[in-house]
């Protein structure tokens, strides 16, 4: 979207007097369709040409009408052109500063949301703006508040003036892009569920208040609840070229997906619940420092690690699959996630709001087993194998829908931090990912960021995007008589039809022989 | 450029739960290419379209990268939409309110061009601005204000709000709009004569401090001088057409000519002085409230009329080319323009800066012709000679060089107040104009203004703006190495060849045998 073009002009002369203007668009023209020059760039012209000798540097910005150049430097500065790629994700915002020209990336920064302020769940801060203009601007502000902080810190890590950032891609679902803009977001969550735009143009910087020379440019949605986000992850993939068959899965408090290959494209979204990001556990917690994120049982012994090695506070999505995953396979659970009550000693009873439940103890406070030992309980399992179930249906029913066999899956692309760090071996072994061949997983990190990258570097990529919003057939779970039937199905470990799951099965014999 | 579209849409249901935005554009698209909407709009759908149960007016504005929704009203307004046509003129500048729905002028206003308080004449303001950024910022700002100025004016006149224009077409010459554009106008005026723009693109009003929800359009420049008020002149003809072969001609300060058909287009241009607007004589004046704009002669009786009916205050152009012709036609100048004494009691010796040399007296002080006489001098009258030979010569040079013959005109467009209100018949006779049939001889009037409103109430004429700047071959009259020799031989009323003017040597016949 960002490119830099270096002129060598010959002044005007008596033989040729063209205008300074036009004489820039004349050496360009051919390169770039439907040029102009910003009206802050004509200004700029006279002197600078001159007094540059007219060696030049031009910055060039891509829209769907044209190119515009949007900044007129001295001399020969085409070796960086600095734009912000953007995932403004319901919990978290992340910003990199990208150098479009080699596609580097100079400098990273993530906040938290600064709507969370309104509310962690996304719909309380939706009801926060119902019908109230004044509300809905004061998130707005602090959507962009959002923005500006991560360009301070990134002006700061990077040592590179935020004048030198030309323009920005946003990776976004609907309402955050609502609430970006300052549009009602309601529609997206009442019938008939029409929100009131799913794709959005070009935005100048300027109209939304930040100071930026170029345009913010927002990956459309493909539908309400298939955001710019997942367009944007979508770009990562090689879905639309091929007649191979993906899965593009990305699961967190909401999960998305797409089946699709070069023919057709066919998603489908659900809420996913907050169980992968630790959420559904009274000792839950995110993937941050202290949260447990791996755990196996050898020897009957329970083994645990925490992000950077601190004392454990609590566990997170990966932590939990790992947990119920290896209790499944040794036999502290059965194929229901119930705890066996005197396998091992870390099986203890618990006591909350008058609820006795079995627990599994998987930190103890102390040496001497007292104080307020780290527990996942009887009901936390079955609340996560509700969330697992869940994830697996949607990926079933939707591949039924289609009248597609799983062993058709050529690729499953895993998008999102919980796809990316969460062990497939866990995952599969509790049935949340079907049995495929581990080499057609392909985790992509944060793709929604990635694809905004990918849009700063190469402009072709918008009509990926364009073909990703045309193409992609949304359909609502609900049409798909046989969801409920699959979620029952899928409420086991790993699975009741445990033949789809036979690298689990052998796992499990193993497991037995030992 | 503006047009407006009534739209009765059926609000989301759950058949069709298309965004907003989507709905309103797929309503349009296929009558508006590349539309958009602005991000202004875009925040007013929600909750205005529901509001209206989507009957709804767009606005829609073009650019030649497309169309842009810049409003949405609730319900049919579809009858109204307001523009702004300006003709900013060195001198002066007029604006009007159109409906370019039916093509009507609802307000006119007219001010004295703001830039005059750095000089009445364009090269002591360029001089203002000459390497500081200041005056030339200041400058711009003052040409702003009078665009504001007269937008306050026509509120006032039409009693239709400021808020309802929705965006300007201006036609200037290309140093006015070198000033509203804050661009270092030097380049015009100095070798190699390279202006910094001569085509402007479309420029948000707000970027120029203008209160309006659309844009700016600058009619572009073909050359130098040949600006956009000559361009925007251009479209009241209709000289690309035809193979009929036309002559455009506005004179004023400067003299502009186009003489070409549809298979060419050739262009001149030279500085007139301010003859034309009365500039050459002690009592010489613009064309305002008693201005002497009618001189006859009947019975070797002198007899004028003023602008208005007002006690006379001097003369204006159109006064003088009749009061010429009259004292030519009449025997008291003889072909050279030379006063002849004695042949009427007007014909006085009048002494100015100890310099004596006959005058006649157009308008007695009082009855006992004592006082303060109006006087037009021999002086006068040769400097007025001089400057008609010199627009003589820009239409005769350029002919010649084209190989034209003056007999193969088919029309001859007279744009600009002189043009339009200067006697066809004195001007001919004093040999301004060559002595074609009268029929020939079209008067525009402000055809800078005219081609502002054309261009409001109609997008395609763009393209014609685009042909003539691109078509029209601009000849320095410095390149004709005939110019002096025609200038001397025009130097004569009517010319030296006499038998180029048969009407007139008739007319003078006619006078002879009274």
């Amino acid at each position: 979207m960002y490119q830099k073009k270096y002129l060598e002009l010959t002044p005007a002369n008596e033989a040729d007097n063209t205008a300074d203007r036009e004489r820039i668009l004349n050496a360009l023209k051919y390169d770039y369709e439907n040029l102009d020059i910003t009206y802050d760039v004509l200004r700029t012209i006279n002197p600078l040409c001159i007094n540059s000798s007219w060696r030049i540097t031009t910055t060039l910005q891509y829209t769907t009408k044209g190119w515009d150049i949007i900044r007129i430097e001295s001399g020969d500065t085409s070796k960086n052109c600095y734009a912000l790629a953007v995932d403004y994700g319901s919990t978290s915002v992340t910003m990199e500063l990208i150098n479009t020209i080699d596609k580097s990336i100079i400098a990273s920064d993530t906040i938290t949301n600064p709507q969370t302020v309104y509310g962690d769940e996304i719909l309380s801060r939706i009801f926060y703006t119902k019908d109230n203009a004044d509300h809905l601007n004061e998130i707005k502000e602090k959507t962009v508040d959002g923005l500006k902080e991560l360009m301070d810190n990134i002006e700061k890590k990077s040592g590179i003036h935020k004048r030198e950032y030309m323009g920005m891609v946003i990776s976004a679902n609907t309402t955050m892009v609502h609430f970006l803009l300052g549009l009602f977001p309601f529609g997206i969550f009442q019938s008939p569920y029409a929100p009131v735009a799913t794709s959005f143009g070009y935005i100048r910087a300027k109209d939304l208040g930040l100071d930026l020379l170029g345009n913010i440019f927002l990956s459309p949605a493909a539908a309400n609840y298939l955001g710019g986000d997942i367009i944007s992850g979508l770009l990562c993939t090689d879905i639309e070229h091929n007649s191979e068959l993906c899965i593009f899965l990305d699961i967190g408090t909401n999960g998305e997906l797409v089946i699709g290959n070069k023919d057709f494209m066919i998603a489908g979204a659900g809420a996913a619940g907050p169980a992968f990001e630790g959420g559904i556990s009274k000792y839950g917690m995110r993937a941050d420092k202290g949260a447990v994120n791996h755990v196996r049982i050898e020897n009957d012994n329970l083994i645990t690690n925490t992000i950077d090695n601190a004392k454990p506070l609590g566990i997170c999505g990966s932590g939990i699959v790992e947990l119920i995953a290896q209790m499944f396979l040794n036999g502290w659970v059965d194929f229901r996630g119930t705890l066996k009550s005197g396998v091992n000693d870390r099986i203890i009873e618990t006591t909350d709001e008058n609820k006795t439940q079995l627990a599994v103890c998987y930190a103890w406070a102390n040496q001497s087993k007292q104080g307020e030992n780290l527990l996942f309980t009887q009901s936390d399992i079955y609340s996560f194998i509700q969330t697992k179930a869940a994830a697996h249906t949607m990926v079933a029913s939707l591949l039924e829908y289609s009248g597609i066999g799983i062993d058709q899956i050529d690729k499953f692309y895993l998008s999102g931090a919980f796809g990316t760090y969460a062990d497939l071996e866990a995952a599969i072994t509790i049935g949340l990912y079907p049995d495929l061949a581990r080499e057609k997983f392909i985790p992509l990190g944060n793709s929604s960021l990635k694809g905004s990258q990918m849009l700063l570097c190469d402009y072709t990529q918008i009509y990926r995007l364009d073909l990703f919003t045309e193409k992609i057939n949304y359909v609502q779970f609900s049409e798909v008589s046989s969801f409920v039937e699959n979620m029952r199905a899928a409420e086991f470990l790993p699975h009741t039809q445990t033949d789809k799951y036979p690298s689990v099965m052998k796992k499990l014999e193993e497991h037995l022989h030992k």
